[in-house]
């Protein structure tokens, strides 16, 4: 009844592989290669130990400590993403993906491109019908980002734009637009002008006084259905008989801001 | 230099449309269709006013009484799923589908099928390509779900099962898996069978003592990287001048499981 | 080794007493007095049923609804307090006592007195030796909250005054002051006039901005330990076998901001 | 108008201190002596420098480094408490003063001792008239707290017992009592047998499993009016052009219970 052939079980040459650490939550990500071999702080494995063992394995190194063999997740990706900026949290980066409608197909423009967690979730995310634009000043972050990007096989569906945003997006009628940028109330009018009609808009901004000037903004505008969120993810100590939250938990990753442009100019009367 | 063609920034008969009223936060979602009408409580509007207009348009009622013409958000779009039982948040589902790894391509197994508000997003995250495998034992709810799924075109990527999940899933090797059932440790050793090798797996349950029983429930089964987590949205008054959160705020909605199957038996040693 | 005299387990004329439902968490704060009746919206009972009975006994109203008879806590006597104004809740009011270190002996100001909800607590705390100013400009306010501390039996230890604080405060040198009105930026040199050097000072404010506005006129005038705080109160529904919290909360009543006034002048050198 | 003297203005002999430094957190308590000297991580300084002195004062050390001299406050002398153990925080503590009814005259029993911190803001708040009775097994920790104590001049209203509640408590008719424990259930009969009748119960446990069994237990003891509740306290950085939540927090400290005893037997009938 499965509609889809088999993913193989067994690991193969080429495979992302998340080499995770039994005990603790340290972990390694890095592409199966025959004949080479991961250092870790733990001791050495060898690729040719990890390559056509079944999935969910667990191995051990050279110094016999005790690895498990994983296909790796998005939400690890994001988190091991190789930043030079604060990156955005999986917790508002779901929501986000969701608030925008972000799905296969989706045309979008995020700015800055920064260290490229956020990109890597949207290229993700839109597939290969999608397209993600990426907007950034700094020639050196827009490196890292092409780089991470390259890493998970996602580049080829982003553009990359080395750009000032304050002069315009070169892109007209997208879905959507995410700003995270210290200013993003210095361009609205540049967003109303890449954004499809009735289109979704989306930023993200870490102080409560960037959040009154971007409404203020947006209201003045004409963007309707402003809102306006935070998330705050807990976790707890997965201990079936003495359950409760961990000691300390994140408390503040930004204020998320959605949008949507409307018609500033005279309705069409019904008929 | 944008890569595909424009969308049409003018509504088509056929479209979805998000119909919301200007002041307030009440919204219709139907199809434009020509010569139909729409009977709100503010007033009646001809669907061919609402046709060939530009997106974000201002339209208003026979009444007078002004509504924006929106392409629907997926956010909304899980809102307004008709119910009759509990539905998933957003707030926890962009998390859900970020641990999961749901994207376009992956082939997914949730049960219970429910209203059918986590397949709708489920459906949309995994395009064309991937497939959703969604079970239920009671007839009226799997009804009630395929209503909704047809509703928003997405029901060509969903295979309905109306089966009990005790018995096992049909399908072998899917890439995740999430329960929705009232005691989802009952089927640890189904979920096993069914996903594939360091696949994931994912739960949400109301009470803390069923959090306690799938936490065992996944050890003893040899699930590891089992996380527990809760989500908090909390909104804002959307006022410049006087920015505060609103009064009341969603406290508790689920506390959501994550666990990936590693394997239970003797590992291979490395060379 | 009890060093006092037990306190009476019987009621007896003049006691107050909280009445509350058993099943629900309506309930009625009266003085008990021989002679009386209490008309509930579940039946009749007479004040001389309730007097000389063990604390914590059972009764039932002349149509057999059933009550318990208790010594009133200081948390319900607040959230009882005849309001017509935001009242400030026992959440912040617990944290307020302890960071401005009100207790027995304390001379403490606050404006607004309001309802007189942060009244009644703090004439609780001060005790007999200790004194609340409580500054009011409508006389309907200041009426409403001498009927409250009446009601406790507290009024003999607050002054109520009716005045402008703009004008300044009558006293110098209290021990602490705080600060529930719209605009306390506006009144940081009065309270620097009437606080003892080095004493406690507070405010509650329900947005961003005004907390923005009133730091820095804190910083400003020498006010050093400045803190910003909110505080989330969650509960939990008490089931043993499903426990979990409510579906809703108390998302914001308010931040609280504490700071102490330091010298501004040129510091004696050591010796 | 002010309705007693004046404190003193500048500090004296024998005043407890609170010397701050300007920058940062740091702080220390102790008590004016002259000829002393205290040496801090930042130089020397003379008692008798900051004797005589208005308070508020800023002084400096040998190498120039600049405090305040301030009156200490109870939620700083709890965080000082020379602890062995978890103590609980001052978002709780002062929660739990209010939903007590602790105040000038109250008489309460809490176990165990620990390192004293909620036994000396019980001891600060029942004043004069009222009396903390304190039990603990461990006699180092009572040990501690007594010496906690006596550092703030509040032993004079504890009676410090070494002693197993398991054995029951010494006391009866005390007006609240307060569990800080592993096991509060188990000690149920013993806290109805010490309370008064419609007395406050109160405990706090940090894990969920400790809520069900001291639930369930309270309400087979004719417990009633339970009540479970979590504190969140979130800091913000007082800047008042860039406001925003410090970016980490404590995510838990414990759950906290509240119950009343009341009649478990057949209650007298309305006349």
């Amino acid at each position: 009844m499965l509609q889809r052939p088999l993913r193989d079980p067994h690991t193969r040459p080429g495979d992302w592989v998340q080499l995770t650490q039994v005990q603790g939550r340290r972990f390694f990500l890095f592409r199966l290669t025959p004949g080479e071999q991961l250092h870790t702080h733990k001791g050495i494995i060898a690729h040719d130990a990890l390559i056509g063992i079944p999935w969910g394995s667990r191995v051990t190194t050279h110094l016999g400590v005790p690895f498990y063999v994983l296909p790796p997740s998005l939400s690890d990706i994001l988190r091991e993403t190789k930043r030079r900026t604060q990156i955005l949290f999986p917790k508002d980066i779901g929501y986000i993906l969701l608030r925008l409608s972000v799905g296969p197909g989706t045309h979008i423009i995020e700015a800055g491109t920064g260290s490229g967690a956020l990109t890597t979730a949207l290229a993700y995310a839109v597939g290969e019908q999608g397209r993600v634009y990426s907007y950034e000043r700094r020639p050196e972050m827009q490196a890292l980002a092409r780089q991470n990007l390259a890493l998970w096989g996602l580049e080829g569906r982003v553009t990359f734009h080395l750009h000032d945003i304050a002069e315009g997006f070169f892109e007209r009628g997208v879905d959507a637009l995410f700003l995270d940028v210290p200013t993003p109330e210095a361009y609205v009018a540049q967003v109303r002008a890449a954004l499809r009609p009735g289109g979704f808009f989306g930023a993200l901004v870490p102080t409560t006084n960037q959040v009154s000037r971007l409404v203020a903004a947006l209201a003045a505008a004409h963007f309707a259905f402003i809102e306006v969120a935070e998330i705050l993810l807990r976790f707890y100590k997965p201990v079936p008989e003495r359950l409760r939250p961990t000691d300390r938990m994140v408390a503040h990753t930004g204020y998320l801001i959605f949008a949507r442009p409307v018609e500033p100019t005279a309705p069409p009367e019904p008929q």
